[in-house]
């Protein structure tokens, strides 16, 4: 195999009380890729379409990424990167974990996968150190893995498949403006009162033994988010009409995409979650505020290999 | 059905990362209790062994949780408690919790079942407020539904059945110290870090994911406390030794019971728990520590009648 092609997908992380830790792969939002085997050595970006990215591999994140996995292994040809973005950078649903994740994914293949999907990510996070200034793992671990995932730490670096509930879908609104993840991460205070974070670990709990219990209201119950959501939210025009509109139209839960300013919610049935989608964006238009809106199933493969 | 003999078990709280949520059945530890139908109306009662216990209603556990179930139900009759202790107060393993729910499970049998589970923990969190000066279920939850349980939240009160790993067994050592729950809460910071906060939600989220998958070195590498541990276990004789020890022995983890002073370990298989809680007993003897020592697999069925 000479030539790959991906689909490499979008990603919602901090999923309400799951802050840092919990996050989900989409199925109808990605970028496209292109990775080729060439002759000489190291890593080119040949083709970037849809977004103004740096082609110089040391600043592009699918560069860097490329080059943490071509560290750990010795090879006597080198690759060739297109990227084709769907996924708006800085609109908090994983732009930058796609491309990284997109490179390392799709080197891993051509290689005759050398690497597991845990170290995958690890290359990855260089990616999304460039991007956001710190080493994480929240978009890149479900775009990897799919589905629903669990970072439990990092240290050393702990990914955990949570189950995903067949009849799950996802609606996200994307606002057209931009909240970059280091200002979203000023935002935040460096304390948390005990309270509030007993609070927060019991939703973290209950979600996740929605999630393998597949109790639908168990996780409605749980998606609340006493400690980010309450500062960020503020960054993100009419959030709390989307939020309010969204459960009254059915959603399980809404809550920030990432660092914003995209928002999701979670809802039983595609038809809900169409509903849902349609009411966050009237929100929207009577604010005019331009905006994407996308329903999608939960993605449990997670980035995978397409023929076109 | 006039009378009702009853197993009230143990029960360890604070499990480690899931402080003030996560709680777990014991098999091996519990009270005996009887209660019986009488025709005079109220709550006496009428023997207490094995502690110091107050007879009067309004001062005791048990008295004050049967008085909060039979102010939700009109009865034309009485009960009698007896309570026989087998689990001294004060040791950190639900000794006030098992006689609350003890009172409360025996009078709902003997009146037909007319409260569901839920409802008798919250009947019960009346006898636990006398106790402890705040309403908390983590030790009753487990006492009246057996195996792990979470208390998601309490606005509503939501307990939420956790699976049950069948190799799981817990080892106990109770230095025989008292630790005030009062106390033990004063000595906690009230504010936390963002930081260690979003460790101790990762790792709650990896433990609830290991007791589901039944992935015992999941359960291993989530049993951390971050937040309370290294501030509370300043209060227990040799702490840091029986950790250790515990973990050197093969236990997959090793934390402080509820306020403490008990401390536990969770072992994969019955021989480990007994050879940790062995290693544990050592570390005691060495300290010339007056000591009890338990091993249990976890009672999944929690409370229930028995026969003699």
């Amino acid at each position: 195999m000479e030539y790959i092609q991906i689909f490499s997908p979008a990603t919602v992380a901090n999923i309400s009380c799951g802050f840092d830790i919990l996050g989900l792969c989409l199925d109808t939002v990605g970028d496209k890729m292109i990775i080729r085997k060439v002759p000489e050595k190291g890593v080119r970006i040949t083709r970037i379409e849809g977004a103004s990215l740096p082609f110089d591999v040391h600043k592009n994140v699918a560069g860097v990424a490329a080059l943490a996995l071509l560290k750990a292994i010795e090879t006597d040809f080198g690759f060739e990167i297109e990227i084709i973005k769907k996924i708006k950078p800085g609109s908090g649903v994983g732009s930058s974990a796609a491309s990284a994740t997109g490179a390392v994914y799709g080197i891993n293949e051509l290689l005759g996968k050398p690497f597991s999907k845990s170290e995958l990510v690890q290359f990855a996070m260089e990616g999304e150190k460039l991007a956001s200034g710190s080493m994480h793992a929240d978009n890149l671990a479900p775009a990897i893995f799919g589905g629903f995932t669990l970072v439990r730490g990092y240290d050393p670096l702990d990914i955990i498949s949570i189950n995903t509930p067949k009849e799950l879908f996802v609606s996200v609104i994307h606002p057209e403006i931009e909240i970059k993840t280091e200002e979203a991460r000023a935002i935040l205070k460096k304390t948390v009162s005990l309270k509030k974070a007993i609070l927060q670990w019991g939703n973290v709990g209950g979600l996740i033994s929605g999630l393998f219990l597949e109790d639908y209201e168990l996780i409605s119950r749980s998606l609340h988010d006493e400690i980010v959501e309450p500062h960020r939210s503020i960054l993100i025009p009419g959030f709390n009409d989307l939020k309010e509109t969204a459960i009254q139209n059915g959603a399980l839960g809404a809550g920030i995409s990432g660092s914003g300013p995209s928002v999701f919610a979670l809802s039983k049935g595609e038809k809900t979650a169409q509903k849902v989608a349609d009411s966050m964006s009237i929100v929207y238009k009577e604010l005019d505020i331009a905006h994407k809106i996308y329903v999608s199933k939960i993605n449990t493969e997670g980035i995978k290999k397409i023929n076109q």
